[in-house]
Order: C-alpha cells, then structure tokens, then sequence
C-alpha cells in the first residue's frame, strides 16, 4: 500500500475528491463515490470488498479508526490536514475516516413482490433514511424518478446507513410506466384516501411516496390502483397532525411487513 | 401596532432576540421562543392568540406572509437586514417571517391512555420530528428526560411542525419514577425483545424511545414492563436492517393506534 501526506488544496488528487464530495455529475461519471465513518466504510467491506483509497485526517484517529486502518492495511491511504479533510466529510462531525470506493450495481430480484417507488425527494438525508426504512422492512428494490436527489452522496449514503449496499436501488425511473406495468397492487400514500389499514398486502405490492410539500404528482396519482392515508387521531379537528415523509413510509411499509408475518 | 425597521446589531432589542435564539436557557427564564415561518405562526394564531412581535427581513415578502402581516395588523413588526435577520433563524432557507411567542402551557390530561417518554434525544430535528408523530397518532403527553433538547428551540419548532402546540410536552421528568407509577402498560423499544406485533396495546400503554447510538438506559430497561422490537426483514443475516429512532418510534406509535382504531 501507498500512504500518502497531502498538504496543499491544489493537489490534483485532493481537488478530485473535492470534485466527487459536492458534484453528482462527477460522481455517476466516474462510478465512484465517497463514503465517511467507520460504520460505512465496515458494511462495504463486508458486501463489496475492498476500497480505492482511505482518507484519514492528521491527528489522533479513534480507537474504530485505527482497527479499521489495521484490517485495510493494503489499501491507499491519504493523511489531509483537518480542515482540508472536513471540506471533504458530508457532516461536521465526522468521525475521522472517509473511504473512495466505486458504487456497487446489485443485482435486480427476478420477481418483485414488495417495492417502493419515491418521487422527487430532494433532501438527501430525508431519502437516506427512507432506504434505511425500506432495507428494513423487506423490500427489494427502490425505484427513484429523475427528481430525486443522488442516491450515492455522501450525505444520501449517511442518512442510509448503508442501505444502499444491500437494496437495490434505480435511479432515473420512468414512474408513469413503471406503475402502469408493475405486476401487483400500486399504492399512492397520500393525505387523502383508503385506509391504509383496510388494504390487504400479502400480494405483490408497490408503494409510491412523494415530497411532503407537493405530495404525489396528479400523474401517478392517477396511475396507481388506489391511494392510501394513514389514518390520524383527530383528522380535520386541527391541520396541525401530519406525518413527515420518511415517518409515513415506514408506518406503511412495516404495515405490510406486519402483514406478512402474521400471514 | 408599532413599526420598527432596524439595521444595528447592537439594537438591544436585536441583541435580546439573538439570544433568545441560541440560549436554551434564556428562553426558559422568560418562558418565550421564536417560530419561524407563516405554517407554524399560523397555528400558533389558532391555537394561542397573537404573537408578541413579528420580525421581516428588508425586500418583497412571500404572498403568504404578506397576508398573515395583514391579518396581525395590530401585531409590533420589526424589519431587518437580511443577514441579521438570517442569524435568527433555525434554517438557511427561511421562509421571511418569524415571531416572538410565549411558550404556551398545555394542560395534562386527567387519565392517560397513550403516552410517550423519551429519552436523552439530543438532535433537535429528530426530537420534534418525533413529536409531530406522537401528535398525529394520539399520543396525549409526551415525557422529555433531562438529557433532550429543548422542545421549545426554533429548530424543534420546525421539526415538530406545530406539535408543541397541540401535544402536552412535560421537560425533565425523572423517568424511572415516571415508569414505575404509570397506571398501565410500560413498552421499551429496544433492538432485542418481544415483537411489537404480539403486543396487546389497547389497555393504557406508555412506550419509552432512546437515543439511537446509545440506546434506552439500563435503568429504564429494568424499570419497563417489557422490551419490545421491531422485526426486522433479513434479521441477524447483515447488521445493516435497523431504522432510526424517529422511524421506529412512528411505527410503533401507528402500530396502537391502528389496533386501537380495529379494536
């Protein structure tokens, strides 16, 4: 391995991964993507195998850090000065290890029989934790429209947890034609609609969730088979009960994981 | 009503409502916060009465804060330079317009029936994420231990979307002894324990959620009547299923209300 001490902000290699840290572009471009904390760096040695490039910052590592170093002793390294290594890290936070690594393609389930379909969500640390909630609960692939943001950021890939090292996700999708073709039920979560409790989901199922500001696209909204709402404790007595996206996910989709198990 | 357009930093009435911002413990003191943006100042209107101040920065307004300026005429207004009124707010994209509340005291419900105690959430966002689901599931007051964040900072406001309006918030409560007096049932979410599904939840039912990284504390876990988890869909095959504390506090919460609206 090569361990390289890296100084200056012009270095052509830092000033690449600074490029990878804030660009998508670069990012798809390349198939790579950048990884920060121990936890991360660990889930993708365990599913994928090795990383290009380890990036630590000057000082002291944590006790984590320093075993993982140990482990990974025939990859790269690159020691950065701590701030230089923080405009690199997706929090402020950081826990002292970042890994370059390409960005795994799963392979796709044969048959699909529980999928999640996410519309247009902007915020990566919001659909992170929506694929954290979906690996969770069983489901086999999540489908995202063009309007979502990068799956494989840094920030996208902390709110995951992950995630996307085990649930395949597609990007770019054709929502109208995927519902339309979707071999199953297509379920809309919205503020409107069947209760979510009264819809029997041991059948092949796929659950379309939008942006909390604009909701689902009047599009697929008409596309799918139905949608659903979960149902609130004083609806209408107030407008001020209403679940977040990611919190309405994941009572939905454990629903149908409930389902299942007592089936 | 008066209007007061600022542009000094040293304004000690400015100086006064910087503080009142970052300083947990002036807002206590004076029992008054900021909310920001025309959705939470809103329902402050409809479920307190009139703030004490409005604050705008300098520039057009938003149509929608131009009419709630309208309809609190009567209200003071202070105007600001974008950049100092910038520093008040909890976000970076706010929405232009913010006010200086009393924090308002809810009253308790005499019998409760469905409760929420949480435990050391020291994330604001995360704190009134999980608020704004209690409230959307029935929860009648939730229980905040002296390790959380205030509920009452502009940033939980935010996340909580109006939570703290309309669901009893009672801070710094000894929770064991909390635990051990609650006339019902006490359910600990926790990673190992009965499955969240066998559980029986009409009877009253207070649920304890901890801090995602450390966990309910020990204390606790032997105060509760039982452990109970969400099962997981691969569980044990990689350690990357889990969720987030406000992702599995949702579905539990979702999970008494759905068996209490079948029942």
């Amino acid at each position: 391995m090569a361990f390289k001490h890296i100084t200056s902000r012009d270095n052509p290699v830092y000033k690449h991964l600074r490029k990878l840290a804030d660009n998508a572009r670069e990012r798809k471009k390349e198939k790579v993507t950048l990884l920060e904390g121990v936890h991360l760096i660990e889930a993708y040695v365990q599913t994928q195998g090795e990383p290009q490039l380890l990036i630590i910052p000057e000082g002291k590592s944590s006790l984590e850090a320093t075993d993982l170093l140990q482990q990974l002793a025939d990859v790269d390294t690159m020691m950065l000065p701590t701030l230089m290594f923080a405009d690199l890290a997706p929090v402020a936070s950081s826990s002292g290890i970042m890994a370059l690594v390409p960005v795994p393609e799963l392979p796709l389930p044969q048959a699909v029989d529980f999928a999640l379909l996410i519309e247009d969500i902007q915020d990566p640390g919001n659909l992170g934790s929506m694929l954290r909630t979906a690996a969770a609960a069983g489901v086999q692939v999540a489908y995202l429209t063009k309007g979502c943001t990068d799956a494989w950021s840094p920030k996208a890939l902390r709110g995951g947890q992950g995630a996307q090292l085990i649930l395949p996700v597609v990007e770019n999708v054709e929502a109208e034609a995927l519902v339309k073709n979707f071999p199953g039920k297509t379920l809309a979560l919205a503020m409107q609609g069947e209760s979510l409790y009264e819809q029997p989901l041991s059948e092949p199922v796929l659950f379309v969730v939008g942006n909390e500001g604009a909701g689902i696209s009047p599009a697929l909204q008409s596309a799918v088979k139905a949608c659903v709402t979960i149902p609130m404790a004083h609806q209408g007595v107030l407008a001020l009960e209403s679940l977040n996206a990611a919190a309405a996910t994941a009572i939905a989709l454990f629903e149908c994981q409930r389902q299942r198990l007592s089936a």
